[in-house]
């Protein structure tokens, strides 16, 4: 009869070390198949344990399958003889590391922000409220769309700072502005006709597929993208951010605006889908008018995201549907539950109750519009700009510096990387490749820049054009 | 020359008020197409303004595109007469109430918890130790794949609590297990055949048009499905829960795993899902051994919540994936952003840490199984099992409950609200419907069910049957 030396067993409770050894016996063969294992009281015998201990190894292997029972004959060992051995992994995983972020003297990249500008303190105390008068409905399952709460909030601050009259039920939240995309496109037929202006939206373009979508590039000019070209593409969505036009920045104006509206108004499933993402910072006059507020017929998709606005590590973005494709949405998409916490939606529902985005959004845009003149200032004083022009139009974050250069786009990457500058170039976004010999664009992201590094950071910049 | 009166502008800043005045005139025409407007310094004294408040109204319709400016001639109304008038909409908008929520005396359904069991003064205090050591990468960009201090406290809990061997690079956080199965799901062709038991998750197969794959039902028994259909189907990925197989809540046998590894180790482009969902719940013996960790070819995708141990608004779910699969996410789907804050990837690593996950677990583990023992009880003492039996398996939150009756789902549904029950039924979870004549079978999910109302619930379910 088989035995087992129970000494062994280490830390494991009797019962484990027993149910792990029968199993394995039986996965190798040394317990037959259909071998009869003796009774649970003879075998707590044997073993001097007590018949529990037999009892539950038992249990563990009758409902994983390793032992089969027969009323009143006993327990037998489950036929596997013919599959191969199977090995059980148990051994200590290994622990990784943070990615060893390399520490720039200046990162050009989008998404980097100054991270001390975020209200911590404030943005805690709203965590804790939520916490503490959320109530039941904190722990229950999120509505798809979004707490109410939150698309209350939404509704006000776009009321109160943008004019905006938005319906909060139109409002659909989600982890982030590529998530709330690849939903929005879930709304369409597989394969629809995206249109992107030609220094549009690059991630888009490059992950069309994974989008669902054909991506047409239109061509057009300073003014925005040439609306005839979208009746000969078979187009049906049109993808712009009126307000600050990606990445030049420059605003779409409004005779643009009204014949994109006439090309959306000529047919029923036409739509413009407008990402409004860093609209929020302006420098001069008031914020632009988004068209969802000028359109007339239900045909505008309106996106944002909070993580432009707070701070990258938050997932919070949302879009305000049409009724058409808010119907739709709530049809065809509603069984997926909503990707934001509640904890989180509370929260940001408070912030901006509270007045604290409102505040947060007002410190920050006179913050950037500091960093941007004195950043300005210290271009237009530096040699650079003997070959060197900047384009800029008095919002985002960022600006464009064109140089009059011979040197290729690697030469220049690595020449930033050995001087601890991160570069971005305007290629990097744009589905245009930059025509002319001669020439190169930069994006000087300034988000992140400290203000006591700005005399340096223009220094290196120009050393490698100008050494 | 155009004029106005600047005494109705209300609250508005003057500049705002002069500037939509003159937008509102271009877009009707009264300003004609190309007419010169007054210069700013004519137009300042007129309205006995300063010359910056028609600078600055000059300035934004200059910016949206209203207005056009000739060098040494003044600006002109751009020419928009083709287009038909806008109406800008400035109406404030609706609030909506949180939608009301029918107050069941007892609701069946899953994703119900009792939420007074949720730790909520140790999860406040893990928010705010994030807050407070996170530090500046609290706010940076979420990796794709989460943050590696979540990755690492999952991975070392596994081992701890299960016995898995997972190295944190597979592991991948996403907003919520039905988000995971999207972007896994996009790891492989469109249309690639899924297989599902007969009784297996119905979401899947109800939606798998959004999931871009075919859904194969697989016949099976008790015991799990045929294997040897997977063959004849052209399956490429099977998905199963072979701890808990949803709704019946039997354990899938070592025997149909091996089989299901021996189909899988035939071809190179076989993968087997395993959603663990809710293995943490088990009530007798230990935790069942995860195919994951009996697969030595690098096969199993491993799915697990927090939504279920922990509470269903918080939006946390992790996959584990193979070599070959991570390493196609990292190429393929890398560039997307991760779905989760930070604030609660490092929250919830803080939580596991501390050892309070695994308290919170062991407390709920406690207080189901008293649930269960209670219910039980209640149900074998009732009338009603003269009708019907339980069928369960000592795991997860919910039993089955047969019941010999002839009527139907409708009127059992509606008596049940006239009852205060939300009755839910195993068609609801199951892509088979019940052939047997004569018999309907019920989910009793218990897990939201408060003791004291135990045996009312009983009652009032028997009196739908039995009155």
């Amino acid at each position: 009869m088989i035995t087992y030396d129970l000494s062994k067993r280490g830390k494991e409770p009797l019962y484990v070390f027993l149910y792990r050894q029968i199993r394995d016996d039986i996965l190798s063969g040394k317990i037959a198949p259909n071998e009869k294992l003796p009774s649970k009281r003879t075998f707590a015998g044997n073993l001097n344990v007590g018949v529990n201990t037999v009892a539950n190894a038992y249990d563990q292997l009758l409902s994983e399958g390793y032992l089969y029972s027969a009323e009143k004959k006993g327990y037998f060992a489950t036929d596997m003889h013919q599959f191969s051995d199977i090995r059980i992994n148990t051994s200590e995983p290994v622990q990784i590391e943070s990615p060893e972020e390399t520490d720039y003297f200046m990162d050009f990249r989008a998404n980097r922000i100054n991270l001390n500008n975020f209200p911590i303190s404030t943005w805690n105390r709203c965590m804790r409220k939520a916490i503490l008068d959320g109530g039941d409905s904190l722990y229950k399952t999120v509505p798809y769309n979004g707490i109410p709460e939150l698309r209350n909030a939404i509704s006000a601050y776009l009321f109160r700072n943008r004019g905006m009259s938005v319906n909060p039920e139109r409002i659909f939240i989600g982890a982030g502005t590529e998530f709330l995309f690849k939903r929005l496109f879930e709304l369409f037929d597989k394969g629809t006709n995206v249109a992107i202006e030609k220094t549009g939206f690059k991630k888009i373009a490059e992950h069309a597929d994974r989008y669902n979508i054909n991506v047409k590039v239109i061509p057009g000019d300073d003014e925005g993208m040439d609306v005839s070209a979208l009746h000969n593409n078979d187009v049906e969505v049109v993808y712009v951010a009126p307000a600050n036009r990606f990445p030049t920045g420059k605003v779409l104006p409004i005779k643009k605006r009204l014949e994109l509206f006439s090309w959306a108004y000529k047919k029923k499933e036409r739509f413009i889908v407008e990402d409004d993402y860093d609209s929020e910072f302006r420098y001069s006059g008031r914020m632009i008018i988004p068209m969802f507020s000028e359109d007339n017929k239900e045909r505008v998709v309106y996106l944002n995201t909070f993580s432009k606005t707070m701070v990258p590590s938050l997932r919070i973005s949302y879009m305000i549907l049409p009724e058409e494709l808010a119907k739709r949405y709530k049809e065809t998409l509603g069984f997926y539950s909503c990707t934001v916490s509640s904890f989180e939606q509370y929260a940001l529902a408070e912030f901006i109750n509270s007045g604290a985005f409102e505040r947060h959004i007002n410190r920050m845009r006179n913050f950037y519009k500091k960093q941007r003149v004195a950043i300005l200032k210290e271009f237009e004083n530096s040699r650079l700009m003997k070959i060197a022009e900047i384009e800029e139009h008095n919002a985002g974050t960022h600006f464009l510096l064109r140089v009059k250069t011979d040197l290729d786009r690697e030469y220049i990457y690595n020449e930033g990387i050995n001087k601890e500058l991160h570069i971005s170039f305007f290629s990097d976004y744009s589905v245009q490749s930059e025509k002319e010999e001669g020439f190169i664009t930069l994006v000087i992201n300034y988000a992140a820049i400290v203000s006591d590094k700005i005399h340096e950071v223009v220094t290196r910049l120009t050393d490698i054009f100008m050494n």
